[in-house]
């Protein structure tokens, strides 16, 4: 069962699990595959057969990890190393799939590696840490955790059990059809409950394009930044960026910034892009009682319970009116466009609504029309970003910044 | 690939995601498995070629679900409705694995129904619920969430690729090897930081009598909640409850409370059981604050930023005396056994020790000694749960308590 060849690094700490990796190694390598072990741990050197050592891990830190006390110091070290031997193993053809056993400072280590790693490389992470807050290790990305049930202490008849599964799922997944393009051309577009229209919209009449739309919720690591490593690995021939409040968050302190990264992928890569200031008046929050005090004095929306929006002021809107330049001002000529939709940003951006604030829009609109360089052109619309002409202005610009050969 | 005849349920709802569900289907069905769907969707009426329909789940509850306009009400009928129908198809053989695709709502939906099936049995749900806090989905239990990176809100070529692998991943763990006990017979544990010194040695001693031991860390779901199922499922041929401290947080309100079903199981079972009040006088709570008033004012032991402990006061061990004898009264004659160690029940309970209060833990022995009735023997020993002593007369006492005839 399953082609052979393939091969399987496995990142574990060997002071303390050897057994239950070795185990994982030999069910693993049942399937026909070789399995390469990396040494996360920090308490003892490495025993015979470790692929790549502790010491390897280490590198040039390896004193400081060795005399560190402090354990997330060490860790912090330990991670620079083995982020860059994963990089260099794959892309020497030497990684088809990684896999890590660890309690909650190998699940750390492994999952912030396996970040490194393209989309569709296979990743799995068996550790107790997938029952709980899973964010810090998934990331919005397609990293496995499977869930030992018991903490992987010793071998008995669940944890051999769980792994057997663990070689399993590996199996299963490395010998599937690989992660490709499909035929036809694939758009992103970002969302956010309070743009949705305009993004069903534009996402309807590129389906009848011909197009594929994929939809990111604009919420963080799940959202934006996976956007953006999506377009860096090449898988979208235009981006569509209709909701760009993660950069307000950036600007003000809210819960989904992703630092950045965002905006700057499209145009390093030349692709089409078109960026609006959709929900980019809104500041995302977490509930109620986590707000500072000159938070609580603003104009705030209470979306959920869990959900607190803050109404971005004059000057932030400025800022973000620095970012959009900052982030888009070496863009071929043609292949960026920002085009704003006047009459507002989301659909409590409007007149009566929470939100509405002309003026501050207008703070942004300005800055970002005066100061952009003409190789953007920007485009204002007297429309809301919700009105059925905005997404069809949309759509029918970028279908105009399609190379011409696409078909 | 793969051996045929399995059966998958496939629980989606078939009025938003059925064309989604129906690739995922012919994945599956690739390897040589038959999948059937259940639907749980509320909005339409469920479309042919669909195994159990949207009115089969909903049953008795159909109108009420119908008519109401409050989702969460509607959903709990159709959870209800999933659980039994799940529950009856496993019992009638006609439930290998079970997959779903869902967003939030259908997550909450067919999670719930998943853990009404054993240990072992394949579970998987695509879900974008994987990147963040998966508890109220996974529980501690093998629960498998796979992370689509998008929502899977129509086909594209990533989420045809993740539906693949999906289909993969439940191919293969159903085709490996099942759980099963090993030859060694299995003891549970309980464990917790502060009473890991007694379980260390309480584990040795009984791995070098040749019996395998899985170590539970009292932390709720994926503490003594999935120790107790697993002790219910017929895993175990004995149990050392030596970490009891769940009880203080369901009697206190503390964080790792798992309700009333802790401590019956093994009764219920009757198998050799050996209750121990380690780490009872300590009432787990979140980060400081998260603390009440009233409980910022009782002692504290801050154990890391995220959690604080509370020290439980005399009524409240007055209480928790009253609940060993309530739920372990009705053990066979021999079988259950409460040991207590009189000069402490955790690590921070000891002369000198943020915790000690001997006066509150006499209030529990007496409760105890004095109370519970005579087919539970009660043993006072005098000395402290991590004495080395202490663990000898556990293991020698579970010993004797096992039926003779086991090898």
């Amino acid at each position: 069962m399953g082609q052979s060849g393939k091969t399987i690094i496995l990142c574990c700490t060997m002071d303390t699990k050897s057994c239950e990796a070795l185990y994982l190694k030999e069910q693993v390598e049942a399937f026909g595959h070789e399995v390469r072990i990396i040494d996360m741990g920090m308490k003892k050197p490495s025993p015979p057969g470790v692929f790549i050592t502790q010491a390897q891990v280490a590198g040039l830190y390896y004193e400081q990890i060795v005399s560190s006390n402090i354990r997330s110091e060490a860790a912090a070290y330990m991670i620079k190393g083995l982020k860059s031997i994963v990089r260099q193993l794959y892309a020497d053809g030497q990684l088809d799939g990684i896999m890590a056993i660890g309690g909650s400072g190998g699940t750390t280590m492994a999952s912030a590696a396996m970040h490194e790693l393209p989309l569709g490389v296979p990743k799995i992470v068996v550790t107790t840490m997938a029952s709980g807050n899973t964010l810090p290790y998934v990331q919005g990305e397609d990293v496995l955790l499977l869930n030992p049930v018991v903490d992987i202490q010793n071998l008995n008849f669940l944890t051999e059990y769980i792994l057997r599964q663990a070689a399993a799922v590996m199996n299963g997944m490395i010998c599937c059809r690989p992660l490709e393009r499909g035929k036809k051309k694939a758009i992103a577009i970002t969302c956010f409950g309070v743009t949705t229209p305009c993004v069903d919209r534009c996402a309807g009449l590129l389906q009848e394009e011909g197009y594929e739309v994929l939809i990111f919720h604009a919420r963080g690591s799940s959202g934006g930044k996976i956007m953006e490593k999506m377009i860096a690995e090449g898988h979208f021939c235009a981006v569509l960026d209709v909701t760009t409040t993660e950069l307000a968050d950036e600007v003000a302190g809210g819960i989904y910034s992703v630092g950045p990264r965002r905006l700057r992928e499209a145009p390093a890569h030349g692709i089409p892009y078109i960026v609006v200031p959709g929900a980019l008046e809104m500041i995302n929050l977490g509930s109620e009682d986590t707000l500072q005090p000159a938070q609580k004095a603003r104009t705030l929306y209470y979306h959920s319970p869990s959900s607190v929006k803050m109404r971005a002021n004059g000057a932030e809107m400025k800022e973000l009116g620095e970012i959009f330049i900052q982030r888009l001002q070496h863009s071929r000529p043609g292949m960026t466009k920002v085009i704003i939709p006047a009459r507002g940003f989301s659909s409590v951006d409007m007149p009566g609504k929470v939100f509405s604030d002309p003026d501050a829009n207008q703070i942004f609109i300005n800055e970002v029309k005066y100061k952009m360089p003409s190789n953007v052109p920007v485009m204002i619309q007297d429309s809301h970003v919700n009105d059925r002409a905005f997404a069809d202005v949309l759509v029918r610009e970028l279908l105009r910044m399609m190379p011409k050969t696409q078909y």
